[in-house]
């Protein structure tokens, strides 16, 4: 494994990846605020004519004179993400994303690419550190997990001794997410939106709807966190979470 | 679903489980920091007649004055963690950690328990959240996980789009492990110590010994990183991981 890259050498900047937590700007490392401070160029993701979620969560550091890059995302309301044509809007998305924060770091600026959760899980920071690896110096700053925070606010256990932990992404067919939560001891179901009445049906194949615990936003003040069974709608955000705690060995 | 207990009401102190991440001072979070300087009590796992690992990451912040609880766990090199005595071992240690903390807390002291990782995820703490839930308040503050920070060492992207992410403990039978590596886009094999030889057989089963990453003390200044086909011998602490990294959806 190679960390480095032949950037430095040649008065190229660095881009660093810095994971911001699932939502509350005090779950910020210490090391995340260092390298937001320090930065001369922050770049974030945001949702055209939306603020950046973000910026919201590391505003506070960003320091006075640093150049921001919003990195816009097409409007995509009417395509779910889960979709080919999603796919195919967001490949020119990043690579042009990836050529913008590029021209900062060969003129020799240091880019601070800010990403809700953890840069390396699930997260666009990785289409942008495909892009760029072999070209410029990438350093990473780990995040604590959305699913962490959610976990947290539903203050669940979530797996013990040898637990089997599935993570599950909620755009599966109904038939393999019921067999997938089947088979394992813990689950979190991501990428929640409208497939929420599937996963629904799924946890209740699989005989777990009971346990399912469904939390939105953790860790943010406007977390909420109820018992699926008593979530009377099935309205959800995208980034919504159900959490299907193990119940392994406890001495 | 109720984060809140009866006890603040009486007088009585609040328990704060605090995640301290992977390893890496700098990646404590700002609540985390403030959690710890402002407890009365500091209490942390540690092994008898070691320095506690919590202990040294947090050091820095623990205010003059606190009072420190060491939580020492029975020696155990000759029980393997996954044996039934082992159970046997840890019941009674849990009990008289539990009511050690409990006792600080009837006096009023707000406790700081101190973790590596994150509370809720394979955490020594959730022994004592179970034990004590029921009759005192208690808060939880999410830490980086250790297979987050073992993934940023290795600079690894883990998970892309619809990928399933499975995080297997080594201790299970060679055959359930190649199954279950078999089944899924992306893996976390924890636990490693005297299973490694086991794990890289069912890595091979499964046919993903070549994509194996093995970890070890990810973002601590003894990180090591390796492809795992590179690993000449079967030596592992207990806390190394095997990375399996995704290949999914990759706009």
């Amino acid at each position: 494994m190679s960390a480095s890259a032949p950037g430095t050498e040649k008065g190229f900047g660095r881009l660093h990846g810095v994971g911001l937590g699932p939502g509350d700007p005090e779950l910020l490392t210490l090391k995340a605020v260092r390298l937001i401070g320090e930065a001369q160029v922050v770049a974030y993701f945001a949702k055209e004519g939306r603020p950046s979620n973000a910026r919201h969560i590391a505003s506070r550091w960003i320091r006075p004179g640093a150049v921001e890059l919003a990195l816009n995302f097409p409007v995509t309301t009417e395509i779910p993400f889960d979709q080919p044509a999603y796919a195919c809007e967001l490949r020119p998305f990043y690579e042009k994303a990836a050529s913008e924060i590029a021209a900062r770091l060969s003129a020799g600026r240091d880019v601070a690419l800010i990403c809700e959760g953890d840069p390396l899980f699930y997260g666009s920071f990785m289409h942008i550190q495909a892009r760029l690896k072999d070209r410029f110096a990438i350093s990473i700053c780990a995040g604590i997990t959305g699913m962490s925070g959610c976990w947290t606010a539903a203050q669940a256990p979530m797996s013990w001794g040898d637990d089997v932990l599935t993570v599950i992404p909620g755009t599966l067919p109904r038939a393999e997410l019921a067999r997938r939560l089947a088979g394992t001891d813990a689950a979190v179901v991501m990428k929640l939106g409208r497939n929420l009445p599937k996963i629904r049906a799924a946890l209740t194949d699989a005989g777990l709807a009971e346990r399912a615990i469904y939390v939105e936003r953790g860790t943010t003040t406007e977390e909420r966190v109820l018992r699926l069974a008593d979530k009377s709608d099935d309205d959800a955000p995208y980034f919504a979470l159900i959490l299907v705690p193990g119940e392994g060995r406890r001495p």
